[in-house]
């Protein structure tokens, strides 16, 4: 499978918090354990010509991984459009962390994909809500994060196709951290943990959990309707 | 209740066909019967100034009811973004027929919308699927329509919350037409029937509909959500 | 509107602490802000003949409330199938707490209903995760309880149709804790609190829940569908 | 991956204009192009002893495909809970056909299953409404049936999890024909073509359908919960 794995990559650049975590920033942490999967992986970020995401790039992605967080607006309106109408087309989206504000998600959802948001070393457990779904593959029960940013509820979104998972913070909210979207003939995957500042990505259960969610978000030679004008394929009386 | 019932206005002056049937409009048509119904109804129509949608007339209806069909793309970008934020703060939504291509609904989906279409006089019988729903209130187990324009599948829209009407065409088509979505704290409900050469809104059946939804879709002073940096509700151990 | 609340009703009998909380039985506390709210109002307990669920009281009942712990399978078969199919033809239901264990809904759910708990005082903080739901009308963002059982996830329920809150429970835990699930013409509430060593039902966010959910749950005249041979409503060709 | 297709195998010996369209029966039809598919494919019949279904087949099944018609009343209350229980614990079930009224799938239904039957050679097409799923790769934008049973809505099921075709029927009537639901760790396909005196099972698009929804409600090694009293993860304030 062919997978493109989207970062903003500035605080990797301007926080060294960050980029002792990341060396060479979320996108290759995420590409590394996803190539060891199988995939052909490439990365592409937002500083790049086309934010990397040429037509060559995004036509020869079955799955599109998106990280963002401070430059969601720097997103050319060009692009964001692109990506969605491939999305739409058939292409998989998993949607990481606070690319809950990207452009692409939002004009996806259709709603404000607001949230409460708190940086306070708030410890996470997600506990798997649906133990039926490919996605929660090889997981136990929950998964426990020692600290990480809170996400609290009302998340503003749809409501979800599927609810995967559901967060626990120390400080006393909950998080609908794991769902699943159909739009078009594309799937999304929404997951929540990843702030840019906590190792999570190095975290074996997050990584399982985004590795099953790219085999799940590719199409598979699914029907491609006609749409527009259409003759009848039954007579229609005289009335 | 406050309804503000919306129509582009544009065929029923230019084709006699439809002006023989709603002579003074589609809104007209549709603001009688709900008015009726016991509700205050205001109508609003593409041709004036804002659409007719000026802060005064949207921050005062509770309901908005939409019809259009050949003009969408006239209507303001402005316009339409303010109508998509009311809707997400609790403006309920009726959109009926062609307006599934109207830029408000679009935006609320983020899908294309799109499906099959023809004119050709075909009879559609619309099932009642979910029969627990108050938009069914009064019905029988379907709402024959003896010439209809046809509208089929595959209609690109996300799974909806709630699937209440699907309708039969004569020419060997299904659709999934009446539909509901809930968004930020507002409610939408898609109606499919009412192309303008037919006199679909005169017909009892789907007036009761129309009514029904509008109930619905009213905002029940539902819990108002804080967004953005929250703190604390419990104390978070130092770690 | 008619409603009748029905309670196992041992508890209170059995425990002085129970017996101080709710001294005329947790039935009769919630019989009685559901009286003040304008409903005609009967209850019945487990160990009156048939359950105190006679075909006068169970035909002449809108909405079912009930509340079960320690004695489920005393309630008859017989009686459990009668309300189920009650509930088919149209009776709301509100299934309390415990009550997740009790006969009928395991009947209507098909699945073991089974999930984790704990009686350890925890703080109990239901957020509101659908703020369009008339069932959440006049609530803030969240409920607080003080001490409350535990019960935590998996909840092995199906997908609920509609699901309101998501507790935190301070030991860890979330639970998906007031659900929706309509089933034949039936509307279904689930809602999680209200263990019987705690003035749960004492607390006016609980009560305001449930005198929503009582108004939801009611059906509305909404179609009576024909089952079984059916002649064709169309002409079918000779092929 | 191991499956089991269990057929009530009654028509085939009573009527043969079933035994010309299935000489070794329908279980052997399907079994057929599952083995071609390449599983380990065995079959179960009603009148064998345990109805062939015993604990060392059952437990030796990923999948079981189940078709029943005339003689649900007959399949043990025994057999038919230890199946629920199985799908429960993470066996997927195809159900087919007329097996809407099997014991298994009402049991973990909850609902009557009840819909509008008739046999008059309708023609049937069934729509795909959801393009993205699994269940539809390598099929059109419908599948075409010259002549089947009829069977029309209200198909009394809980709503499903997916709705991935709604049938047309010559008739006039409308069908959610092809339906998924999640039940504990299992799921569910529920699928509408089947009837005993026309050739369906040898369609390939039907047969493609059934390939792979086998595929689909294969269990993935998904997260095992834990139910009954558990300890707090975080300690508990004293209040």
């Amino acid at each position: 499978m062919k997978v493109t794995v989207w970062n903003e990559y500035r605080h990797e650049k301007e926080n060294t918090t960050v980029s002792d975590i990341y060396p060479d920033g979320i996108h290759e942490a995420i590409a590394g354990f996803l190539r060891e999967d199988g995939h052909v992986v490439q990365t592409a970020t937002l500083d790049e010509p086309s934010h990397g995401l040429t037509d060559d790039v995004l036509n020869d992605t079955d799955v599109l991984v998106w990280w963002g967080h401070k430059a969601h607006d720097e997103v050319s309106e060009e692009i964001a459009e692109k990506v969605k109408q491939l999305v739409l087309d058939g292409m998989g989206l998993i949607v990481l962390h606070s690319a809950h504000f990207s452009k692409v998600f939002k004009k996806l959802m259709g709603t404000t994909c607001d949230l409460k948001w708190r940086e306070a070393d708030d410890k996470e457990r997600l506990w798997v809500v649906d133990p039926t779904h490919p996605i929660t593959e090889g997981l136990g029960q929950y998964i426990e994060l020692e600290k990480e940013e809170m996400y609290g509820e009302h998340f503003d979104i749809p409501v979800p196709d599927e609810l995967i998972f559901v967060s626990w913070f120390e400080g006393g909210e909950v998080f609908r951290s794991g769902a699943t979207f159909k739009r078009g003939n594309g799937k999304i995957f929404y997951f929540r943990p990843g702030h840019e500042t906590y190792p999570t990505y190095h975290n074996e259960a997050i990584q399982q959990v985004i590795k099953n969610a790219v085999k799940w978000a590719a199409n598979t030679h699914t029907p491609k309707h006609m749409y527009g004008n259409a003759k009848p394929l039954e007579q229609i009386s005289k009335k």
